[in-house]
C-alpha cells in the first residue's frame, strides 16, 4: 500500500466521508486511491474557491470535517478566501495540499512555492508530512486538529513521493478533544451579575445557536429579563416557529452603539464582545459601552450549551423559555418584484427544515426578518466578510444534508466570484435553489463610500462599484453550467418560479433584477 | 490632501498608468482619489484572479508595472495564484492591498487576517505603510522595487487611516536600478567554452527573447553552431518571419533528457538550467546531462541582451544571424474542426504584430508550430503552471497594447478558473479573440495519471479529470458576460468565424468542441 492509500483509509476511518477537490499531477496518487477505498465521496469543483467554500458548508452542517484536495501552493491560494471565511466560522476542515516530491523542491520548478507560508494565515494546524510512513498518522492528527474545539482548519501538505512510496498502512483515529465545560465559578459569577444588572445582555455564538442552546438562553431571559443577541454574521443559527428568537447585532457600528446604549452587563457565551466591521473616521471600533461590565460565561472553545444550561439552572430559571418565535407566514406578494417581495415570497414558501445560505448583502433584510416565523430552518451566513462564499457554502450544505432543501440568497457581485459552484451543483444534482439579487452593483460600497468620508465621488470611483456595463445575464450563465434558470418579471412570477423550484429536486437558479 | 491621493499621485508620477482593481470598503479613499488625479486608468475585475492576471499581462507587454488594488487579505488571496504565475514570469507589479485602520487591527474584525503572511510567498518586496505621511514614499519605493531587475512583485499594504489622514503630498519617483551588464569574464569564458564545445547549447530567457536578443543569439549560433533553446513556458517571446527562431524545451522530463543528450556545454543567458516540471517515480528532476559543463553568461537579473551582444562580438560573429524564420502561412484547413485545424487556421489568419496569450495546454501544439512563419508577433505563456491565467493575461495585454490584436488560445478547464475576465473585456471593449478548446476534460491529467504510476485508475479517479457532466456551454457563458460568441462545427466555419473576429474590434469568443 502506498502513502496516499494509507492516508485515504485513515481519513475514512476518522469519519471523513467527503473530499471536495480540484486535483493536479502531484495529487494523482491520492485520486487513484479513492477508487481503492470505500467510503469517501469525491466531488469536483472547477475552481478551488468552490472546493473550500463547499467544505465550509459541509463542515457547518455535518459538524465534522470534509477533506479538500488542492494542487500545491496556487491551488491552496485559490481557496484561501473561503478558508478565511471558514476560519472565522470555526468550521472543521482538513486540507490536503499536494506538493512536489521531497527531493524535487530544491529545483524550484514552475509550480514551486512556499506552501506552509500560504497555509499558515488560514490554518490552526499545518504540517508537511516528511515520509510515506508518517502520512497516515499525520492524517489522523489533522482530523483531530480540525475537530479541536471550537473547530479549525488543519492543513496537511503531502509531497508526491510520500504519496507514491510504500508505507505501513493506515492508523486508527485519534479521538478529538471534547470542549471543556465552563467553570462553576464563571456560571455563578454570570448568574450573580445578571441578577444585579439593570439591563443585561446575553451574547451567544457557536454551538449555542442551535435549538438546545437557544432554549437555555431563553430560560435565562425568562429568569432575568436579559436581552439575547448574537453577532451580525453568524456561522449557523437555528430559526423559526417554536425556536427561541435571538436578535442579530446591526452591521453599522453606530447602530450597534445605539443597540447597546444603557446595557450595563454583557454576558458572553461563545461570543466575543462586538467590534466594528470596518473602521470609520471618528467612529469607535470597540462597541461595548465604557461603563458596561463584561462577564464571560463560556469561551468559544468551551461547551457553550453546557454553560448556558448550567447558568439557567443556577438562576432557577423556569422550564419554559422566553422569546419563542410564533408561527407566521406572510401572504404571497403581488405586483413589482423587488428585494422586499422576494423576501416575502421566500418566507411564505420556505420548506420545513430548509437551509438558507445567505450572502444576500444589501438585499437580504426582508427575507431575514420575514422568515423568522416559518417552520424551523438553519440559517448560514458569510462569516469572514470575503464575498463569494454563498454558492459554494450552499453546495457543501446540500452534500451534507441530501434530504433538506437548500435556498441560496445571493447578491450578484459576490456570486460572480465563485460562479463555478453552479456546475458542481448540476453535476451532483444537488438540491439547491439559488436566488440572485441582480442590483448590478456592489451596492454596499455605494453606502460605504459615503460613510468612510470619501467626498464627492466622481465617475471613476462610481464606475468601480457598478456592474451594469455590461449587464450580467444570470440565466445564460447558469444554463451554460447546466443549471435550469429563469428571470421572473413580477412578484407573481417569482412566486411561481420559486414554488416550482422548491418542489423540484436538483439545482435551479432564479435571477431577480432589482 | 489625504494619504490615498498622495499615493495615487506618486504612482502616476512614477509611470504607473493603470490600476486593475476589485475594491472594498477599506480601499474607498484610494478609489475616490482616482477621480482627483489624472493619468490613472482604473479597470474593474469581478474577481481578483482576473485583476492580478491582467496586471501580469500588462506588465509583460508594457515593461513596467500596473497597480492592483485589492481588498485586504482575502482579496489578495483570491489573486495569489496569478501572482504566483507573474512571479515566475518576473513581471513587475505593484499590489496595493487595503488593510483595516492601524488602530482597528487589534480588534480582529471579521476581515482581519495576516496580510503580510499572505503576501510574502508571492512578493519580492512587502511593506505595510505605518502612516499617511509615509504612504507616498512607500508607493515610490514599491514601484522601484517592482522594476528591480528582472522585475518582481511589490506589495504595499495600505491601512485605511493612512489613506484617509492628511499628509505632506506626493513624492518624486525613485529611479529604478538598471540591470547590471554581465562581466567581461563571463563573456570571455562563454566564448572560450563555446569554441571548445562539441555540442554547445545556448539557453536564453527573459529580455533575451525579444528581437534584439534573439538576433545576437542567432549570430552566436552562426559563429559557433550552438543550438538555441528557451524554457518550455516562457514569459514573452517574439516570433515569426524574419525573427531568429528559438526552440522550446519539451514539457516531459524524458523528452528534455533526449533533447539534451550529447550536449557537452550549456551556456545560460537569463535562464536557469532545465528541471522537470513535476517529479515522477524513477525519473530525474535535474535534466542537464552529468558530463555537460554549465557556463553562465548572464544571470536573470543581469542585462541579458547586452550579454548576448557582447558574446557575439567577442566571438567575431557575422552580422547576419543563423536560424531566421522564413515567412510561411499554411493553407486554410477544411473538413472536421480539431485542435490541429484550429492551429492551422490561427496560423493562416493571425494578424501582423498580434499577441498570443497561450494557455492551450494539450491542444496548442499545432498552433504553436504553424504560427512560426506568420508576420512577427508576441507569444505569452503560462509561466507558473497555475491554470486560469490566459484570459486575464490577454485582458491585461490588450490594455497595454490597444492597437494590437490579442488572440487567446485556452483550454476549457483552465478558462473556467477566471472566466470573469470576459466581462472586463466586454466592459473595456478590449480587442481580444478567445478560442476555447473544449475537450471537456483536464486532458493533461489523464496523461499524468499514467505517468506518475497511478495504476488502474477507476471510475472515481477518471471522473475527477472529466468535465463532460454536464457539458459547459461556452457560448452562453460568454454571452452571459456580454461577449459575442459562436461555436463553429467545421474547419471552414471556424475559418470564417475567426477571420470575422480578427477583423472586428472588441472581444469575441469561439468555442471549439474537440
Amino acid at each position: 500500500m502506498n502513502g496516499a492509500e494509507s492516508l485515504v483509509r485513515t481519513l475514512v476511518a476518522s469519519g471523513v466521508e467527503v473530499c471536495f477537490t480540484n486535483p493536479g499531477t502531484s495529487e494523482m496518487h491520492f485520486v487513484a486511491a479513492l477508487d481503492r477505498v470505500k467510503g469517501m465521496r469525491s466531488i469536483l469543483g472547477l475552481f478551488e474557491g468552490v472546493v473550500t467554500g463547499a467544505a465550509d458548508g459541509y463542515g457547518r452542517m455535518a459538524g465534522k470535517p470534509a477533506s479538500t484536495l488542492l494542487h500545491l501552493g496556487p491551488g491552496l491560494g485559490n481557496g484561501l478566501a473561503n478558508l478565511h471565511n471558514a476560519r472565522k466560522a470555526n468550521t472543521p476542515i482538513v486540507n490536503i495540499v499536494g506538493q512536489h516530491a521531497t527531493y524535487h523542491v530544491q529545483y524550484d520548478a514552475p509550480l514551486n512555492s512556499d506552501i506552509v507560508g500560504i497555509a499558515r494565515p488560514v490554518s490552526g494546524w499545518v504540517k508537511e508530512s516528511p515520509s510515506s510512513r508518517t502520512v497516515a498518522l499525520d492524517g489522523s492528527l489533522a482530523v483531530a486538529a480540525a475537530m479541536e474545539p471550537p473547530g479549525q482548519i488543519a492543513t496537511l501538505i503531502l509531497p508526491a513521493d510520500t504519496a507514491w512510496e510504500e508505507c505501513d498502512g493506515p492508523v486508527a483515529p485519534i479521538e478529538a478533544r471534547k470542549p471543556p465545560i465552563p467553570s462553576k465559578e464563571s456560571v455563578v459569577a454570570a448568574a450573580k451579575a445578571l441578577k444585579g444588572a439593570k439591563r443585561g445582555m446575553l451574547m451567544v455564538s457557536g454551538a449555542g445557536l442551535q435549538e438546545r442552546g437557544l432554549k437555555a438562553a431563553g430560560r435565562i431571559a425568562a429568569a432575568t429579563g436579559a436581552e439575547l443577541i448574537t453577532e451580525t454574521f453568524f456561522s449557523r443559527l437555528r430559526r423559526g416557529a417554536g425556536i427561541v428568537n435571538i436578535n442579530r447585532l446591526p452591521y453599522f457600528a453606530e447602530d450597534v452603539v445605539e443597540t447597546m446604549k444603557g446595557v450595563d452587563l454583557l454576558v458572553t457565551a461563545g461570543a466575543k464582545p462586538p467590534v466594528a466591521f470596518f473602521a470609520y473616521p471618528g467612529k469607535p471600533s470597540w462597541l461595548t459601552p465604557d461603563d458596561c461590565a463584561i462577564q464571560q460565561l463560556a469561551a468559544p472553545e468551551e461547551d457553550v450549551v453546557a454553560g448556558l444550561e448550567a447558568l439557567a439552572d443556577e438562576l432557577g430559571a423556569p422550564a419554559e423559555p422566553a422569546g419563542v418565535a410564533e408561527a407566521s407566514r406572510p401572504e404571497l406578494p403581488t405586483g413589482e418584484v423587488s428585494a422586499g417581495s422576494v423576501g416575502n415570497s421566500v418566507a411564505a414558501l420556505l420548506p420545513e427544515n430548509a437551509i438558507i445560505s445567505d450572502e444576500s448583502a444589501t438585499s437580504g433584510l426582508a427575507s431575514y426578518i420575514l422568515a423568522g416565523g416559518a417552520e424551523p430552518f438553519d440559517h448560514l451566513q458569510l462569516t469572514g466578510g470575503s464575498i463569494g462564499q454563498g454558492l459554494p457554502l450552499a453546495t457543501g450544505a446540500a452534500v451534507a444534508c441530501p434530504d433538506r432543501k437548500v435556498v441560496c440568497l445571493h447578491g450578484d457581485g459576490g456570486a460572480m466570484y465563485t460562479v463555478q459552484a453552479l456546475w458542481t451543483q448540476a453535476r451532483e444534482n444537488l438540491d439547491v435553489v439559488t436566488v440572485i439579487f441582480a442590483n448590478r452593483s456592489y451596492a454596499i460600497l455605494n453606502i460605504e463610500l459615503m460613510r468612510v468620508g470619501a467626498e464627492n465621488p466622481g465617475p471613476t470611483a462610481l464606475s468601480m462599484l457598478d456592474l451594469s456595463n455590461p449587464n450580467l445575464d444570470w440565466v445564460q450563465l447558469a444554463q451554460g453550467m447546466g443549471v435550469e434558470a429563469s428571470r421572473p418579471e413580477t412578484a407573481e412570477e417569482f412566486n411561481d418560479h420559486f414554488a416550482a423550484a422548491v418542489k423540484a429536486k436538483g439545482p435551479r437558479l432564479i435571477e431577480v433584477v432589482i
